[in-house]
């Protein structure tokens, strides 16, 4: 059985990060979309708030999990018996980052293949804080993420209260 | 009549901002130089004092105003009746950052439209940031920034006192 | 009155060339396409057929122009009283290129301005020679070029005959 | 079953090229490497050599078949039942040309799926270009290339005759 | 005699500063690693701590000396009486970073020099951060940072203890 | 004795060589700039026009040889017994040739060092094929190439005449 992991903070789920987690599921056998308990980072929803916003717009996708992690990545897919990272790669920066993080984790588990989807075009300028930036100014995110995740943005800002 | 808005931070307006405000000074009817309000950001002029100083720097041209604003930029424009963005380019990052700016703006407002100069050769290695780094650490910045910017930085550094 | 040129190859026309010169035509008094005469350069259609196309496509755009030129662009821009040329960015590569040239045409004429416009993302992977590539492997291109270019490569590969 | 495609010239085939069939051959039921026939460009050994030089070097792999094509890419997969391309991604400027292809080939075919790998540091330098270039001038190019590459090369420009 | 300077965080120091550092030793006739004290930067080692890291590391080299520094970069240069600043290039981000600090040193020193080398590619995925971050997480870093470093990471973290 | 060799095609040599050779002649004992024989790129002057425009241009630096070479650039360093390579990089585009270019010489002569300088800001835009073109459209080069290529440019494209 192929399984891969699709990482991320997912705070919250875009309609970019749905595309990537919906294009990795006709390519392996389960998806397990991971989201990463990363202490440090300000983060707008908690672990368990993003987990329940992925696993309801994940719900239509059969062969996708959700689930969080922390510590090395590597050890999470080994936990779980997966072997493939998925990533979207949507500009020149995400490229040289993402070229480290490969390179570092092949050489930590060489077992473990990272596999890179281009993010879809009508999603290439979005990303989680811009999202949040957008809507915490008033603006309109209709369309950028999923219906979810737009009803909790709205209701965590107060908007239109 | 055709406006158009110049954001920033100018923390403080540098020589390589000054060169795109002219520039733009000769394309529109009018250029509101525009400081973003924004709260999180560690500055070291306030925004009065960057409006202050742009507003000395900028006495030259005289279809430029100088403003200040808060929430979208979008919304600044619509306020004011503008129709065009202008940002100054200088490497393929801030080219990267700002197509995506420039791409969410057009998804917020299509009548909007973002254009972009690319910043002069000899003003291609300065920002704001750099600025301050350098005249903290007692270097010479003349050349670099308009003459009150330099005079408000030296004050602020308490160089030479 | 302001001017902009908006020089290219246009071998042929495609969405996001229009796309360009419709954003630009709001831009400016007067937009003049200018197709560049490059003997050295493998065309498919003749200097002739490329402005037919063009002004067939951009009659919709009151203000908008088509013309040749051979020489210099900024040549060109002195014998039409121009004092901007207008470009869309796709990609980093893109503005690598551009920047070399916009700083070239302001050392030659540094009273002429060049202005970029970041292509729409649904034109981003679009460019003429891909066009081409694609069509003449007989893959289907509508909605990258305008009709009126669609049926003229078409015609030229004599597809469907 | 899962069928990717790998295409590219293989003029020849390096050890960046079978670092990422290997890898890919992993990740799917069938790996199908398919040489393309390009008339335009200029090539140092013909398609039915390149083809035998891959089959030779991909003989260890059991699932690995090695094919050519002509015409759209796209096509070349409908026709073997295939849903997936894979490429491997060296560089910023493989980067953005990758993008721009992927792209199209989902415009063209949204069923079709490009996946990236990211080339092992170890052969990121290596192209068969800058192969071909560097035996020409008598440069030792031993654990660039598999065994049987290196020997046709060496016959091919005579080296040690 | 010609003197030059590494000038980095070393924070800890790792395998691919170490290869830059033995390449300049080459060229130089006196090489100074200088350590940044950068009171800002959250850091894992004292600035004595990462002084005496390199002096153990870098004792292999005779002409090397480590020293270290607050200040302009430059006026550091001057009074070691150095000329040149040698700093390696991993990727195209630190291209642009880089390119930004050589143009403003070369502005207020012109009489010094910014010289850059490659990174190795075997040490191209390597940072510092990643390397604190890695060993935080209980990955194996061995390899990737000297048996010094390595020795004194892994007592910070008290991993196995 | 160190000694450098800057490698390039100086068709003809611009001031950004210049730029590069002068600053080269301060970093080694002795500088070699080394026209490279390539007969498959299409050139406006011979190997031996360029040889003397460059002996002539660089007389005033007395430690800066100019010779040319053909095969393998490491083979030319080893006969002169030189150990170090000269580039300057101008644009991310550059970066990614040369660090191919590096890591190749590299691993066939470990023993030789590629260094490379940021070319001065003022010479960014510059290279030899775009003065060709501008000189050859009627374009004014003054203050880009040395006067002794300007004059040379000048006779060879007839201008004036």
């Amino acid at each position: 059985m192929k399984i891969a992991v699709c990482p991320g903070s997912f705070d919250p789920v875009t309609n970019g990060h749905l595309d990537i987690i919906a294009r990795s599921s006709k390519m392996f056998d389960k998806v397990i979309v991971a989201v990463l308990r990363n202490s440090s980072k300000n983060s707008l929803f908690t672990i368990e708030e993003r987990v329940e916003l992925l696993k309801s717009t994940c719900a239509q996708y059969e062969n996708v999990e959700v689930d969080s992690f922390s510590g090395l990545l590597i050890d999470f897919l080994k936990l779980k018996e997966a072997n493939f990272i998925v990533k979207g790669l949507r500009a020149v920066s995400d490229f040289e980052y993402e070229m480290q993080m490969a390179l570092m984790n092949s050489k930590l588990a060489p077992e473990i293949e990272t596999i890179f989807l281009m993010t879809s075009n009508k999603y290439s300028f979005i990303s989680s804080s811009l999202i949040k930036e957008v809507i915490k100014l008033g603006g309109d995110i209709s369309g950028l993420v999923p219906a979810q995740a737009e009803e909790e943005l709205i209701k965590r800002f107060n908007i239109g209260g």
